[in-house]
Order: C-alpha cells, then sequence, then structure tokens
C-alpha cells in the first residue's frame, strides 16, 4: 500500500459512532484493498470519555472539543454523528469547511434545515459534504437517486423512513391492539427518540424526505414546505377498514413535482396491501424512486441500528477515498432552484373516516357536502353501530386536497360530524 | 459550461442503445447540470444503417466497423452494447482499452467469461470498464454492491434476475398452466431469447450470478464454477404443492462464501411466498445483498427494456464524468482471489419430488434410501394418485447437496422410481 492513508476525526461516539469505529477495526484490510489507501482514525470527540462503547479508543487522540477535532490539520474528513440540527453538530462542520476537511454526516436535521447554507459552504471551500446515512439508514437512496438515475428526470420518490412509526402500525394490525397501547410500547422498548413527535408526529421522516427532493429535483432543500401529518390519530378502525378494502396505512413520504410546483407530503396514506409498500413489516424502510428512463426502483432496508447506519457512513467516507467528488445534493449548490410549494397538488383517491351524529338526515348533508366541494364517492360504508354515533367511511373518486379539506369544512358546518374527520390519501404505487 | 464535453462513442443500436441516445438527447441539460460537464456523441455503429431507430442519428459519425470506432481518437468513452460474449463486442473493447478510452458496456456473457482479463487490460491502461447494465437492468446493483456495501463483509448475494423466467413462473402459478404452455407463450410474446435456453435453461442470470460473487467476495469471475439448473423441469405441480407449504418457486441466484469455498448456484428454489422475493410478480428482477454491518438490503426494479438498461448505461457514463474511477470489480483484477468452487456448500433444506410405482414397500424403499444418506424428512404428502404411479413430495430436514444426491441415487437403485425426480434448495431470507 503506497498511497497516503485518509485521516479520519469521528465526532460523537454513541450506537453509530461506535459502530463506525467497529467497521474500521475490523475491516481494514478489506477497505484499504477496495480503495487503494488505509483509512485511520487520528482523534474522536463525545461528550463522556469513560462510557464503555465496545471498542478501542486507546489509539485516537479524544477531544473533548468537536470543533477543535473538525479545525485539526492532520485531518483528512471530518465525520459528524452527534445530531441536532444547530449547536455543536452544525459548528464543528462549519468549522471542517472553513479549513478544508471534506465532511460525512448522518443528520438529517442539519441538513434538512441549513443543507443549503453547507452544501454551499463545502462547495466555496472546494470540500464535499456527504450524508448517506442521514436517510433511511443503510439503504442506499443517496447514492441510488444522485448517481443511478443521474440520467433520469424523476418523476416522484416515496418513501417509508420511519421505522418507528412502521413498526407501531404494523403492530396495531397484527395485534389489534389501539394506537396508545402499540405506543405505550414501543416507548418502554427504546423505540422513540426522547421528543417521540420527532417520530410519530412525521417530523425526522420528513426531514428525509426534504433532503430526497432536493437531490431527486434539483431544488434547494425546503424542509418547511413539507406538509406533514402524524400518525398519532390513526385509529385500529382505520387500520381495519383499510385492509377490508385491500389497503395498508404507512407513514409515506411522497415527492413530485407537479405542474403547480413541488409536492413534499409525509403523511399517513393508504397504499395496496399487496404492493411492496404495503407489505414492508415492523421497523423496515423502503424508498420507492422513480424515473422516465428507469421506470420504478424499490429498495428496502434496516433503516437503523449501529451496523446499518455505519455502513452508510463508511459508504460516503469509502466514496471520498477513491475520489469520488459529488456536491451535495447532486448538482453545484448554486444551480438548485427555488421550488414552488404545492400542497398536495397531485390528484388522488381519498379515505375519509367521520362520526356522525345519528340522527335523520345527518348521511345526506355529508354526501351534500361532498358533492359541493365538487368530490365524488367510489364508496360508502355505515359500520359498527354505537349510537349515539354512526362512523362513516367514504372512498372518494381522484379529487384534490383542496376539494377534500373544502369538504370536510362543509360537513363541519352543516353540525352533523362528531369529533375531527380523518383524511388519507390512497397512494398508488 | 466551461468544462471540456466528455465525447461518447455507442457501438450497437438496438433497443438498449437506442435507448441511450434518446436520453442523451432528451437530458442533455439535465446531465450536463449533474455531471458539470456536457457529453457528446460523437459517432456509432451498427450493423443496419438504414434502420429508424426512432432517435435522430444525423448528427453523429457512422461507423461500420465498431473496431475502429472504438480505436478514434477524439472519443473518451466507448459504449459497447453489441453483446456477444467474443467476436465483435470483445474485439472493439479492447481495442477501446487498448487506445486509452474507458469502457461501459451492457454485456454480460462477455465480462462473465473474460471479465479478468479485460479487467486487467482496463487496469493497465488506466482505464474504467463499468457494467452497470450487465445485471438486473436499471436497478442499482453494481453500484450499491461495489460502494454502498464497501465497508461490509459480503455475506451472501441472491438475486432473482432473468424476468423471463420469473414470468414464466409466475404466470404458470396464476393461469394454472403448464410449463409447455407458458413458455409457448411466452415466445410468442418475444420474450424468450433466440437461443431460449439462455433464458429457461439459467444462462443469462447465471452470468450474471458470476459478476456479483467477483465483486461480492473480491473473486476472479468463475462463470464455470456456477452450478447451473434451468426451470424446464418445474411442472405446475411443483408450483402448487409448494405454495401449498407457503412456497413460491424461483429461479434463484444464490452466491456465498463458505467455509469450503465459494458457492455458487443458480437453479429454481423454493422461498418463502410472503418474503420479498416470493412477492416478486412478472418480468421484475429482485437482487438481495447481505453484509457483516448493513444486514440485508433489497433492490428490485425492471430487469430489463429500453429504460431501465439505458438508464443503467447512463449511470456509468456519468460516474465517468464525474470522475469517478473505479476497478472493474470493485478491487484492482490482480488483487482478486481464486475462490475454490464449492457445489451448494451451505445446508438448507431441500424439496423432493419423486415418481414411484404404486406397488407395496415402494415408499419404504425411499425412505431407507434417505435415511442411509442421512438426509430425515420434514414433511412427506402422497398426492393425486394416478395409478399405476404415485408422486411424492418430500420436505427434508437441513442437509448438504451431496446428501441429496446420494439419497435421490440410492432410491433410483431401489427401482421404485418413475422418471426423474426433482429436487430443489429452499432458501430462506
Amino acid at each position: 500500500m503506497t498511497a497516503a492513508p485518509l485521516r479520519l476525526g469521528v465526532a460523537g461516539l454513541g450506537t453509530v459512532g461506535g459502530g463506525v469505529i467497529a467497521i474500521l477495526q475490523r475491516h481494514a484490510g478489506l477497505i484499504a484493498a477496495r480503495t487503494g489507501r488505509p483509512l485511520e482514525v487520528v482523534a474522536v470527540s463525545a461528550r463522556d470519555r469513560r462510557r464503555d462503547r465496545g471498542v478501542d479508543l486507546s489509539g485516537y487522540d479524544w477531544m473533548d472539543d468537536p470543533v477543535a477535532l473538525a479545525r485539526r490539520d492532520d485531518i483528512d474528513v471530518f465525520i459528524e454523528l452527534m445530531g441536532g440540527a444547530d449547536g455543536p453538530a452544525k459548528a464543528a462542520v462549519e468549522a471542517a469547511l472553513a479549513t478544508g476537511k471534506d465532511v460525512v454526516t448522518a443528520n438529517k436535521a442539519m441538513l434538512a434545515i441549513h443543507g443549503q447554507s453547507l452544501a454551499g459552504a463545502a462547495e466555496d471551500a472546494g470540500c464535499v459534504l456527504r450524508f448517506e446515512a442521514a436517510v433511511a439508514g443503510g439503504i442506499p437512496v443517496i447514492k441510488s437517486l444522485t448517481e443511478a438515475l443521474a440520467g433520469n428526470a424523476v418523476t416522484r420518490v416515496m418513501g417509508v423512513m420511519n421505522g418507528t412509526c412502521n413498526y407501531i402500525l404494523t403492530r396495531m394490525e397484527e395485534a389489534g391492539l389501539p394506537y396508545d397501547t402499540v405506543f405505550a410500547e414501543a416507548q418502554a422498548l427504546g423505540y422513540l427518540e426522547a421528543d417521540p413527535t420527532l417520530d410519530v408526529g412525521g417530523i425526522d421522516a420528513a426531514h428525509k424526505l426534504a433532503l430526497l427532493a432536493a437531490i431527486g429535483f434539483g431544488t434547494r432543500v425546503n424542509f418547511d414546505a413539507v406538509e406533514i401529518e402524524g400518525i398519532e390519530r390513526i385509529s385500529i378502525d382505520d387500520i381495519r377498514q383499510a385492509a377490508d378494502m385491500g389497503f395498508r396505512i404507512k407513514l409515506l413520504g411522497v415527492a413530485r413535482m407537479t405542474g403547480r410546483g413541488l409536492e413534499q407530503r409525509m403523511a399517513p396514506c393508504l397504499v395496496p396491501a399487496d404492493s411492496p409498500l404495503g407489505q414492508l413489516p415492523g421497523a423496515t424502510n423502503m424508498v420507492v424512486l422513480e424515473g422516465d428512463a428507469v421506470g420504478q426502483i424499490v429498495l428496502r432496508g434496516a433503516g437503523a441500528g449501529a451496523g446499518p447506519t455505519a455502513s452508510a457512513v463508511m459508504s460516503d467516507v469509502i466514496e471520498i477515498a477513491r475520489g469520488l467528488r459529488l456536491p451535495t445534493f447532486g448538482q453545484p449548490a448554486a444551480t438548485l432552484i427555488d421550488a414552488v410549494p404545492a400542497r398536495a397538488a397531485a390528484p388522488t383517491q381519498w379515505y375519509l373516516r367521520m362520526t356522525l351524529l345519528d340522527k335523520p338526515g345527518a348521511l345526506a348533508k355529508v354526501a351534500t357536502a361532498l358533492g359541493d366541494a365538487g368530490v365524488s364517492i367510489d364508496r360508502m360504508r355505515q359500520y359498527g353501530h354505537a349510537a349515539p354515533h354512526a362512523p362513516v367511511l367514504i372512498v372518494t373518486h381522484t379529487t384534490t386536497r383542496d376539494c377534500i379539506a373544502q369538504a370536510i369544512a362543509g360537513a363541519q358546518a352543516s353540525g352533523v360530524l362528531v369529533g375531527e374527520p380523518v383524511a388519507l390519501a390512497i397512494e398508488l404505487p
């Protein structure tokens, strides 16, 4: 091995950081054979110096300050695995870029919010900033979208990208348990973030969707424009009724360029039960990429965990060691366009669940409200009748979200609804 | 755009070649934005100058001789889409490498047989030789294995990589039709190669498996060591009986490194009906990659067709335009090891179908033959009894192929079998 080693600094030694160190130690020879040069950890940084991480850190300099680590002139690549959209993670990444280091990060929140400025900073400095591990763990979705589909106009990007939500929805269906029970189970199992809204509120998955949309459509990453809806209001009834009609409910991200602008939506959706998305079990992730030449590519794998996420980090590090230098979002940051955000602009069928006061004419009023909004009904079903309330399910013909919103407002104004209706788009593969 | 254009020569203007030209014309601006430099077709070559390919070729030099095209000093990348393991394709690729051109090819047969020498020639010349389109069409399987899993020790590579076979097997099950009928249908639909053995005999898929094994395990590509079995002997009975036990039959390639050497096997297998492989419909392809860090990654998409295959070709061309220069099999050709071939070395459960003479003691003789070979029986079933013959199904406990072969030989020697038994491995995901 004659080539100079690629010198690494690793900030953040949690699950993923420990996984990265473990791979670098276990596969030093394999990786050197594949890259043509050895990878060498020079220094590490983390909050707690004494914690046992199951890997030998004695050969590396320990730095308490990740920013100081990022600035060291004896590292080539700064690996940021601390997390957090701002604070030390961002400061350290900025310091690394300002001092000419390439950066690999798993930080979806930081990139979803500051991706444009960080990508610009990287390019100004002649550095690369890569983030395969930020989206869908070990699944090579950034690489596939940026590289494999580079000859395609991307038409749609979809994904189930929060394993915890998919676990909760799958478990509700399989065990016939209500949301609150399964949520509590997931929390007890440690599946949820400290702030569970990041998971069940769809925010974590929305960060990821915003990153994919930027690459897919060549747009400035715009997390604020993602329409986000969590899974908190999905009932076991919704899951059963959807199943009865051949669908499953998934927290699904969908991004597509429409005539009205860029649609970015992270929300529970109905997908056909026999489609790859519908079949996705437990904590698994799946991303569906569509291009005008390639058609549809489906990628499935573990979306989290030490091994899979560290594998993705290493994919980026090895890419740098091999000399591939891509712009963060697949094309120079300055050429990314500012897309007009379009709220659920692509028409789909919708699933509506409403609870009606059980009195004569209630159903007629709802039907009238839909008709007035231009929404026509494909199927309607009144079921399991617990007087004084009558749950009603409606599947509409293809319509827009605006029409659905108008129909719901009309039904609410008519005074026959109890509680808030649930409205879920049906997303076809 | 200040960077110099990347100049291309395209040999072979069939379905895929036409698709590549179409993408280059349709997405010139998009691709230039993504690569930072324009791509420019300089010259093309194909057999029939007059055929209408649905794309405008008037701006390109036409060369009758692909070898002369490959030697032109005004091209940077030679794109070989003629096919054929030897002959003009190989001569042209060798000429391109000898004169310092990078090469992109979709030619699985050529690489499965001559991959080692061509990879060496490319490296000696300081050129790259890439072949994403050779395996599983538009699915980025070469890229994923070479790059995304570069930090993993690969443990197993599996795939359904011949769409025609998957179409035939799926159609047999769905329509309840025998093999011969569906084979004739597929032929009438133009799904089969001129020599159908390439498809239904498993050869085409085995070419692809040999390429994946080389990358995954860092071994010299060894097509001759692939154990190949076609789908010709799969009966509708096999499909029904497998379904009844919760399995589907797929022409599945499996490569794994075992204690006894490298196993490479392309054969009909039973896979769980509810697994991603079991759910794979029609002409779709699926590749499953397993690594010690990432776990299991499943990739699904169109394995053939102008758009998907051209998309994969363009992925390689754009990779070259962006400056990534990888060795053909992911590490220098000289460092690839010569693996000992191991015939179906990893023990699995097996499905056996035998037809017995309907006479007393026949079943006992078969059971004895299995026992003598050390094969124990998980399930056995005698069914649908058309005297004088009795079909018997056996699912064994985990055992090796050698034991299965010995058991079958013993049963045959006992004189109670009619025709050839069918033996299919059960491959678990």
